[in-house]
């Protein structure tokens, strides 16, 4: 077996991640990033957002090959023409998203190898909130339910508490959970 | 003019927005939904999830011709291979999104023509507390700046009007702003 493939675990290059976390101990300043989202409304319900340049590492990172483009919608029932997913659903994807990649890198750099992680989300919303028509139900969902099915070369226990320790690291799972402080600025002619 | 002509604001047909909310009015049970997103690891950052099926309005709704399909990954510096956008990239989408989404229905429902808006949103994110280096900086966001731009048939005060009412009820900007319960199941063989 190559060193290379020694590296490798869940698709994860070990050697390179504990060289960042290296770098970042030894200058912690490495370590701040601003992600951003550039949004235009096409019509209607349906917008759209392109992303692509972020600061990493004390500079302006500008690997990426292209933007991505994502369109987001309303279904009919919410008055839209099925442009994309809802912006509340695209919120469900990110949050799984954040805590499928968390548990892969910590399975990852704990040694454990996984074979398959799925999960379901799901959030439960009173639309009157939203739709302004009372200020009793909240505007988003009052809940959110997850289920994790995860397999991999651990028993059980080992699989939980890599979840567990995914969940505690989560950067989407923080933000949802406990929620962030937002500013809104509004520029008009 | 014709009368659908007349109802058709920013794209929204505000004679069916009225009648939803008027249903609503006499049945606040059809105001009850449930959103879903289904998630699957590809390999190191990539994972995929699938949106289609809903719960609205006493029944699932089966009105989506097809299923959504979103890929998210990370960046080389962030040991991925740029699959998609990150999580928390996707997290900024969909708060730009909803905000969206909620000033052209406010819009639409006041009177107000939008001919443009156009948002830029930025996290600042201290990495060391995803990656486990410190319990200091929250693994989330440590805040989230949204710049909206907005052009329409109404004075600059009444569109910054319209602003304040979309982002009081936004669902996404609640939940980004507030935080939301999150129930975490673990399904191992």
């Amino acid at each position: 077996m190559s060193t290379t493939a020694e590296t490798i675990r869940n698709g994860v290059d070990t050697a390179q991640l504990y060289g960042t976390l290296d770098a970042i101990k030894a200058d912690p300043d490495l370590a701040r990033f601003r992600f951003r989202a550039r949004n235009r409304w096409m019509g209607g319900a349906h917008n759209q957002t392109t992303i692509r340049d972020f600061y990493a590492a004390k500079q302006e990172d500008t690997s990426r090959a292209e933007e991505f483009v994502l369109d987001a919608g309303e279904p009919a029932i919410l008055l839209g023409t099925d442009t994309g997913p809802n912006p509340a659903e695209y919120l469900l994807h990110a949050l799984a998203a954040c805590l499928t990649t968390s548990l892969v890198y910590v399975a990852a750099a704990r040694g454990v190898r996984l074979t398959e992680v799925e999960s379901t989300l799901e959030g439960d919303m009173d639309v009157q909130g939203a739709l302004g028509l009372s200020d009793e139900p909240r505007n988003g969902f009052e809940g959110i339910h997850a289920t994790f099915r995860v397999k991999g070369d651990a028993p059980p226990e080992k699989l939980r508490e890599v979840v567990e320790r995914a969940r505690q690291r989560s950067a989407v799972y923080d933000m949802v959970a406990n929620g962030v402080p937002v500013t809104l600025e509004v520029e008009t002619p």
